[in-house]
């Protein structure tokens, strides 16, 4: 019987309270470690775990576990990554770093990484070398992407493809691991858990450019976040890194103005990047790079030798991914 | 047929330069991870998991990959301590975070965890779970002792027993898994593995007794750094919780007046901390406690059900660390 996103998102929220890490010992190091988890999110790479395994077994009890492993690997390098961006809130609420301090953020993910570890560990043994070694080798691509990430920073000649590059590791990979993790413990041969991994990183790819957009373009009170906060840290996103290419004579000096100028207002520096992005016309370009992945994405879910009826589910999720609003 | 120590090291110290992660992409995450390693070191657990399985197998090789990962996973603890307790130097080079900076500190110790983790990974099919389990138990743990010792470093009141449990948690228990492990591979009963376990725990205890000792009573030349460390931090060793205990009247005064005056130099508080320590006699309880670790790790020992020839490398190796000046 195949799931709906409602009733998987339900047994993942179930199962994961059942961790309890807030009654673990010493708590200065597991509660932490509890409310980064408690902070909520959309517990998407658990759900594609149950969902990618649900196209090909009925049960999907034995994927739980290690779905919980992924989001719990993914919000320890969200809290670790806090720590390296400095980032004072997440979800609306103190990050650990803030809420504690540097030492007990480091600490605390430090341990969500091996608790993640061993909740990989309780995949069912037929396939948990395979399982276990795709989930370190995404585990160090993901470390690999933040480190691009925090390079990018430095840089002001970073690309297209460098950028893409980058995305894919930080954060496609996870979402293709999840996938892939799913197929293999519901029975799936090699060929179709490998195309459903691509269709993760292709997802992924496109999630993360609609990120992009959505900080630029995005609806304030829906999104979660403020507006133009890439904008106010000159992030190498795909709208900037195309606005650089494009812009000449007076529109270039404009934004480099803007890049560099410190005296400027946030509400004129987000206003003035937004007005020359659609000037040169960037929005499309991100928007139309955002389809191209979208579509070998959708074209990925037809190469998957299942019944139809099977990969519905993962299609409608895919769909609303591409047209969320927040 | 059984190694020597010394043919012990050389397989390790081989197979350490085969990782080779100076050669991996992005440099400015592989090669700190590479540096750390190369700082050196008595590679203590990866020998202690090839002498246990020697002690039941004459071949080695299936334990060499997982025997590296547990020190890359004790090279990625004291890359993330030394965030953690601002140390500027280890082994007498600037540490990571000091090198190049916090952040490329606290990511490549995350992608060493990982790297130790996919090193663990080769274990042979047949012990894969429970040699995982172990390590995933024993790296919890690991953090958790640290979590208690930076609590203690705020706490006045730190008994015996709390200290014993600290180092414990983030000394002994790693000992323990290394030989356990290799119990494992090499095919050891649960029995006899287990232990090899407790032998490692009661020599960790010892060998961090030791450690405190060093610290106090050693030979800087030799000891390899300045003596004295502990007492200038106030750290709870062994030697300061029973000196704090047996204190009296004008002693614990002067005591208590080394711990909280900050205009005294550092040569007159560790010289007068330690003439409290000769007054109070706590070496010989720390030289007793030591020793009491020490012979139940003998007594474990003799308990294992094989030829005693093949406990004598080990043996051999616990006493050369007792007797240690380094």
């Amino acid at each position: 019987m195949l799931h709906s996103f409602q009733e998987i998102s339900e047994i993942i929220n179930l199962n994961l309270n059942k961790l309890q890490l807030d009654k673990k010992s010493p708590a200065g190091l597991y509660l932490p470690a509890h409310y980064t988890l408690e902070l909520g999110g959309k517990r998407i790479r658990p759900a594609l775990v149950l969902m990618a395994c649900n196209m090909f077994s009925d049960e999907v009890d034995a994927a739980i576990t290690p779905a919980l492993g992924i989001e719990v690997f993914h919000n320890f390098t969200l809290l670790h990554d806090d720590i390296m961006d400095h980032a004072d809130i997440r979800r609306g609420q103190p990050t650990v770093h803030k809420k504690w301090n540097e030492n007990t953020a480091i600490l605390s993910g430090d341990v969500m990484q091996i608790i993640a570890y061993q909740l990989i560990a309780e995949t069912p043994a037929a396939c948990l070398k395979p399982v276990l070694d795709l989930f370190s080798t995404t585990a160090a691509e993901v470390c690999e992407g933040q480190q691009f990430d925090m390079e990018f920073e430095k840089r002001i000649d970073v690309d297209a493809d460098e950028y893409i590059e980058m995305i894919r590791l930080k954060t496609a990979v996870l979402l293709g691991c999840s996938l892939k993790t799913g197929a293999l413990i519901g029975g799936a041969d090699e060929r179709n858990a490998q195309i459903l991994y691509d269709f993760g990183i292709n997802i992924g790819l496109a999630f993360q450019l609609k990120d992009d957009l959505l900080d630029v373009y995005g609806d304030e009170a829906v999104f979660g976040k403020k507006i133009g906060g890439d904008i106010l840290c000159n992030k190498h996103t795909f709208l900037l890194i195309h606005a650089k290419k494009r812009a000449s004579g007076e529109t270039k000096e404009k934004l480099f103005h803007y890049l560099s100028d410190t005296h400027i207002t946030p509400n004129e520096k987000i206003s003035g990047v937004t007005e020359i992005y659609n000037r040169l016309e960037v929005k499309k370009i991100c928007e139309d790079a955002m389809s191209f992945y979208f579509e070998k994405a959708i074209a990925n879910l037809k190469d998957i030798q299942i019944q139809e009826e099977k990969k519905k589910e993962l299609l409608k999720l895919a769909q609303k991914l591409m047209h969320r609003n927040d």
